[in-house]
Formats: structure tokens, C-alpha cells, sequence
């Protein structure tokens, strides 16, 4: 032992804005199209559903967006977050590369969900909102969302997946803890739900068709998203300006950036400052989106136009994708089970600038144990996908001998996913498939739009 | 908003020594007596089931005890941990009080605990120990000695208290994950457990019992304990040491230092560096220890010599007690169900420098989730005794129309508590009672052993 372990900043060095890659990327965007006409979309598409702050920061092309003094102040409660520099980790692999990661898991929330939340948050209590509706999973955007309402003083409601609502009553009683209210869904509150009594677990897709509900109906409420859309990774991006600062007093630069992928948001928050800093100074930065095998977005997706929820009321995006109506198998990374990507992160991968990488899940956990034994932190299984990741580079640098600095984004603790490694302890954690049918359908389940190049 | 939310050190502010109470105490402290003769304890008494260096310091009346450099550098991992201005918290409960709290929850096992775990590992590896054993009641100590012993190289065997190792699978993975072994207490394992056999749960005096025996019995193995020992309320004393230098990074000096107390350590380890400064500088600071209700050691117990486990086995020591046998009602802060305290603590609430109070429990949950509310982190249901007394303390100043500074012991998070705040949130969260018939009793089974002042 060796050097320093963490890289603190102080308060007054959280970013002052937050890092728009629209236009650093190559091309010009494409829009996002409405799910009716097919027509690109306009701000007047989105209004009934969010502020008109958050409309303009999706189609925005300013490279830097300020963050409002107020939210800067709510991020004081936990930012800017640790970056750890891997000692023990390294030791452990017998590596020469120097492995540094950013944790998010010091959040109210435990991960990296509250920066954006809190973002939202504000907009909405700008706009007069009263009220926030939203879906949850396994409850991590849920209880992010909570607490951002929480400390805006807004309703917070949220249809939570049935089956998580049964078997994840800790999820519940944080979001509750934080005066939100929670809802079993399928529930008896929207048409939507209504339509689907009685269906065993609920699924994501009927939740989200339940929050927009409420949002569409209500004046003062409006709905909000934990990821994919452009705004939720613009909010993310404190997480890789953080970095850039805290890797210079590593007097270090990353040769890969890594982080793991669901929707996209935590890994462009990390990834996206690094991204334009080689778009502009030409540097040799490699990027690497870890994603589980059983839901392999962007390794074996199509890149087409598709819908962001299962019953086909968003708008289009242009992404890649494993069909809208793909049911992921129950593997436990939870917020890694989405058809889609974020279509800004979707477009880095077909430029080629960012390589992804797909695991199993048995692979992960073993990775992710091996790292909490070495590091002391318990990682969430999603992450867990980008410590694999960071494992096989780790190994790499090892067998061609390069003193190589690899960077990844411990997005969020697994405090409340232990039940996945009681699992894996016990044995009885399976790799799950994607299969060439499940690929064969996804590609006959997408819809008529306009071909992407 | 207002000022500065988080104050952070740096590494290289790990404080290089423990304070050591002892020899700043009024008066020669009481001895531990051996549980046959009840004479003085020699430190042969100790040595089958500590190393040296640890009962050199349970002795020791050095005022400044050396850290050595290698546990100094696993305290890297998460230390100096910070310390928080509880901004929003002041501003609603409308309080003209400064609120301080420092936060331990940032370490690997959440709380306090790691910090004597991580120099009991040390130490023994040192002393050519191959196996620590333990017991765990809720799973916070053995989760964090599992950990101390991974990066030491120690194997960890951990009895569990049989209902919570039922109970409580997630505290269970997080052992294994860190490599230890978790035996259901009663095991098979020692005559202690198969003497018990088909005992429906278990109890925290059967599985130090059994940890005791496997320590006693084997050259290689000894025995780790959590609390209540001098040498482990030694190693706690970083907290208040780091609290020392932050509350001068924030220019201000508290007037009350608050922690809750079930074994003392990590009260000790906020208060003794303080109570120090007022013994030698003459300061006024006033000193809090909040206690559950139910479990009233320091506001209704004893004074007197008393076995640390409900057996029998251990020590006399000189302390504030409910009867060794007590078994406190099943309330949710599982870390304060203990019927002694820490010697040195007993001493100094004997001689008026801290002040004993007991709160029921929903009190505490409510305080707790208000706490969280405008902080965003959930308090273990152990520290929510000590906001509790926050709380009370904070309307005070305001009632006098005072500018008080209150400092306080945020030792765990609640992530593995979820369970007390569900019970909270469906109103079935009792106050549980601790009734005259009790202390009566408390009183006939005290041991034969000579009186106290």
C-alpha cells in the first residue's frame, strides 16, 4: 500500500452546468417522432406531461446547460461524490492497469437516480406542478423521485410493479419514509390499470401507462422519467464532470471509461463530458457499455425507430432495440430489463465510439463479490456488469503488460438486492438466454417507421 | 440556504492516535473481577481469547495510543468520514440550535463498527491468529469483523442468534460475501449450542457462549467482541477526534454532544475526545446518551458488578445493569438490547459528565423519518434514540431563545431496518414497556460481588 485512496472535491466545485453531447455529436440528431403520425415531434407533443424547462433542455443544442442555483444547493446533501482510486482491487487482479471508480451508491437514494430526480424536482415546482406521477421497478427511481418531491414539496405518487410491490416491501417503505405514495400496479386508479385487473405481476410497461395517465388527466401533475430521455442523462452529467476534475488530481486521464447500461443514463453521465473532451481534443478515450447477456440491447438489438414503453403510447426514438414489447427474463439487475437505450448513447454506439460489451449474470456477481471483498462496497448488480468489464481490461492490460487507467461508474450500492446474492451464494443464481427466437420476434414486433442508416 | 452542508478531511487527517479515557477519569477505575474468585482480573485471565496487544490497551492508562500505519491505511476505505450542518433539519423544526452531525454510515458495514473490527483483525494477525469467532445478534458486528477479517486474511466465524439468522438473510449474505462463515446459534458445533438444543431462537447469550468455546478451544482462533470493552471504545475514538478538527473547519465549538447507547462504544467514540477537552480546558460542554425505553440500563439500572452475558462466563464488570439475564422486549434498534454498558461509560454517567435519557420507540421512528425526510438518509433505529434527543434538545434552544450547538452520533444507516420502518409506516409499531416487576427482578439476580460507590 501506496497512495491515496479517495479524490474529494469541496462543495463549491459542484458543476455549475451540466454537459449537452447533442452538439458535439457527429450528424445531425434524429428526432423523435410522434407515435400517431409519425411525424418528427413538437415541444406542444410533450407539454401535458412535462415543464416546458425540461422540453426545451430535450431539443436543446447548447453544449452547456447552467444547473439553478437551488438544485446545486439540494446536491450539497451528498456531492460531489467520492472517486476511488482501487488499491486493493488491483493487487488482487495483479494488474498493472490503474482501476479507478466514481461512486454514486453515497446518495440519498443509493445511487445515481437522484441527480436527475432533483432536477426534475425543481422544474416542476417552477412550473406550478403540484404533483409528480411515476413508475418504479424494483424501487430505485421511485424512491429517488420521493425524495426529490420530498424536498420541493410536491406529491409524489408512484405505480409500482406489482410483483416488486409484493416481494420488495423495503423499497415501499423508503418511498413511504419520504411521504410518497405508493401504488400496487395493475391498480384500480386508471383506465389503464383498470383494463388489466387481476394480471399476476403487473409489468413496467403497464406502470408507466398508469403514471401517464394520471399526468395527462390532472392540470397540476405531471410525470416524470428516471432515464433514457435526453434531459435524464443532461442531469447525469455532473457524474463524469466530477470526474474529469478528480482524475486531474490523480494526475491521471482514463484510457477506458467504463459503466454498465439499461436505459443509459447512468453511463452517459459518466461517459458523455470524457466523449467530448475526445471529440474536441482528439483524444485516443475508448468507452465500454457493459450489459447483461439476457437483455443484449446493444450488442444484438436492431437499430430502429421503436416505442419507449410496451403498449406503444410514447413517441418514437430512434435506438437500439429488442422490440418494444420484449419481456426481459427476471435476472436480478433490474434497472439493467429495458428494451431500448437512450437514442443519444444509441447513436455513440453506431459511430462506433462506444464499444458494448454483454455478460452473463453469474459472471457479474462473481466479479462484484470479488470487488466487495477488496473495496468493502457491496455493488448493486447493475453495476456489477461494469466491474466485469473492468475485470477482462484489467486482465488484458496484464497480458500485453501496459500500465493502462481504467475509470467505471459504481452507479449505486446493492444494500437492497442482497437477496441476489444470497442467491448466488446458495447456488442458485442462473445465467437466463436471449435466444435467435426472442431475436427472430423482437424484429417482427417493431413498428412502421422510417428506416435509420 | 445558506452555508456549507458537508465538512470533509483528507486522509492524511486520519488521527495517528486512539484516546484513551481512562487516565483523564476521576478517581482509579474499578477492576474487572474473574467470574470464579472475584478478584482483580490478571491478563492471563484474557489471554486465551485476545491477543496482547489488545489487553495491553483494555489496561492501559497511556492517554494516546498509537494507530498503527497499517490500520490507518484500511481506514482509507471510508475515513475521515464526514461531518454534516443539518441545515434543512434546523430550518424545520425552527430551530435557532446548530445541528452537527457526523455520519459513520459510510463504512463497509454501514456504522461504526469497522472501526474497532478493522485494529481487532489487525492485532491478532499480528499475533499469528489464524480464525477470529463472534457472535451476531441483528448481523452489524459480524458483517463488519467479516470484513476486517477478509483483508487480513483471517478466517471469521460468526454465530448468529438463531431467529435472526431466520429472519435476516440479507445480514447473513453480506457475511458470506465477505467470506465468513455463519453458523444458526444454537449450533451443534460446541456443548454450549447442543446443551440448548431445540431452542426455538436463540439468544445473543447462547452465541457468545459458543463463540467463546471455539475461541477458548483452539490455539489458533480467538474471540472479537463489539462493544462495551475498553479496547473497543479505544478504537472508536477517531470519530470524535475527527469531530474535533471538523467543528473547527466550521468554527464553532458544540454545546451538547448526543449518541445513543446500547454497548457504549460508539458513544464513547463521539464523546470521549470531547469529554477529555473538558476535563483538562474546564469547558461547560454537556454531554447526552439517549437510551430505548425498554431497555433503560443508564436511567434505571444498577450500579454494581455485573457478568457482561447472560450465562455467566465473562468477567464481573462494574457498570450500570439490568441483570445479566434480562432479556429486553423485541424492539427494533437491536444494537441497544443490552443489558450493561461500557465501564468507563457507567463511570462517567456515575459522575454526572453524561446525562442518561430513554425514549419509547415510536418517538424515535418518528423523529428518524423527519430526520430523513429533510436530510435524505434513513438513520439505523440505534441513532434514532440519539435524534430523538436532538429533537428535544433543538425545541429547548428555541423555548430559551438560544443559539445552541448540538452535536450528534449518526453511527449506521437504517438500509437493513426497512423492516422497523414498514411496521412504523402500517401503524403497528409498539412501545414496548419496561415495568417495576422487571428492575425488581433485575435487582434479585445480581451476583454475589463487592459493592459499589
Amino acid at each position: 500500500m501506496s497512495g491515496q485512496v479517495k479524490y474529494l472535491l469541496s462543495e463549491d466545485e459542484i458543476p455549475t452546468h451540466w454537459v449537452n453531447i447533442v452538439p458535439d455529436l457527429p450528424g445531425e440528431p434524429l428526432p423523435p417522432l410522434h407515435p400517431g403520425t409519425k411525424e418528427p415531434l413538437g415541444p406542444e407533443d410533450l407539454a401535458p406531461i412535462f415543464p416546458m424547462a425540461l422540453i426545451e433542455q430535450e431539443v436543446s443544442t447548447e453544449p452547456d446547460i447552467e444547473i439553478p442555483e437551488e438544485v446545486r444547493e439540494v446536491l450539497k446533501l451528498w456531492r460531489p461524490t467520492p472517486l476511488y482510486r482501487a488499491w486493493r482491487l488491483e493487487r488482487h487482479l495483479d494488474t498493472p492497469a490503474h482501476i479507478y471508480y466514481k461512486y454514486e451508491g453515497v446518495s440519498p437514494a443509493g445511487s445515481h437516480k437522484p441527480n436527475t430526480a432533483v432536477a426534475q424536482g425543481y422544474y416542476n415546482r417552477e412550473a406550478g406542478i403540484r404533483k409528480l406521477s411515476t413508475e418504479t421497478g424494483a424501487g430505485q427511481w421511485g424512491s429517488a423521485l420521493a425524495f426529490a418531491c420530498q424536498i420541493f414539496g410536491l406529491e409524489c405518487e408512484v405505480f409500482m410493479v406489482g410483483v416488486s410491490y409484493d416481494q420488495k416491501p423495503y423499497r415501499r417503505a423508503i418511498i413511504e419514509t419520504s411521504g410518497g405514495t405508493v401504488h400496487r400496479s395493475p391498480s384500480d386508479l386508471t383506465e389503464a390499470g383498470r383494463a388489466q385487473a387481476g394480471h399476476p405481476t403487473g409489468s413496467l410497461g403497464i406502470a408507466i401507462s398508469e403514471a401517464v395517465e394520471i399526468a395527462a388527466g390532472a392540470e397540476d401533475t405531471n410525470y416524470a422519467l428516471g432515464s433514457v430521455l435526453g434531459h435524464v442523462c443532461l442531469h447525469q452529467t455532473v457524474i463524469g464532470e466530477e470526474c474529469i476534475r478528480q482524475m486531474e488530481m490523480a494526475g491521471e486521464y482514463p484510457d477506458i471509461v467504463i459503466g454498465c447500461v439499461g436505459g443509459g443514463s447512468n453511463y452517459a453521465g459518466i461517459a458523455y463530458p470524457f466523449i467530448r473532451e475526445k471529440f474536441r481534443d482528439s483524444r485516443p478515450t475508448r468507452f465500454i457499455a457493459a450489459e447483461p447477456a439476457a437483455c443484449p440491447t446493444l450488442t444484438r438489438g436492431e437499430y430502429s425507430y421503436d416505442f419507449g414503453d410496451t403498449v406503444g403510447l410514447t413517441p418514437l426514438m430512434p435506438m437500439y432495440t429488442l422490440g418494444h414489447d420484449f419481456v426481459p427474463p427476471p435476472f436480478h439487475a433490474g434497472g439493467l430489463r429495458y428494451h431500448g437505450d437512450s437514442p443519444t448513447l444509441c447513436a455513440l454506439v453506431k459511430e462506433g465510439v462506444i464499444e458494448a460489451r454483454a455478460f452473463p449474470q453469474t459472471a457479474t456477481f462473481e466479479a462484484a463479490i470479488r470487488f466487495a471483498q477488496c473495496e468493502g462496497i457491496i455493488p448493486a448488480p447493475e453495476p456489477a456488469h461494469a466491474i466485469r468489464a473492468v475485470f477482462d481490461e484489467a486482465e488484458k492490460a496484464k497480458q500485453e503488460g501496459v500500465e493502462r487507467t481504467i475509470l467505471f461508474n459504481l452507479c449505486g450500492h446493492g444494500h437492497f438486492d442482497m437477496g441476489a446474492y444470497e442467491a448466488y451464494h446458495a447456488g442458485k443464481l442462473e445465467d437466463l438466454e436471449f435466444s435467435e427466437a426472442d431475436m427472430e420476434q423482437a424484429l417482427e414486433r417493431l413498428p412502421e417507421a422510417p428506416a435509420l442508416a
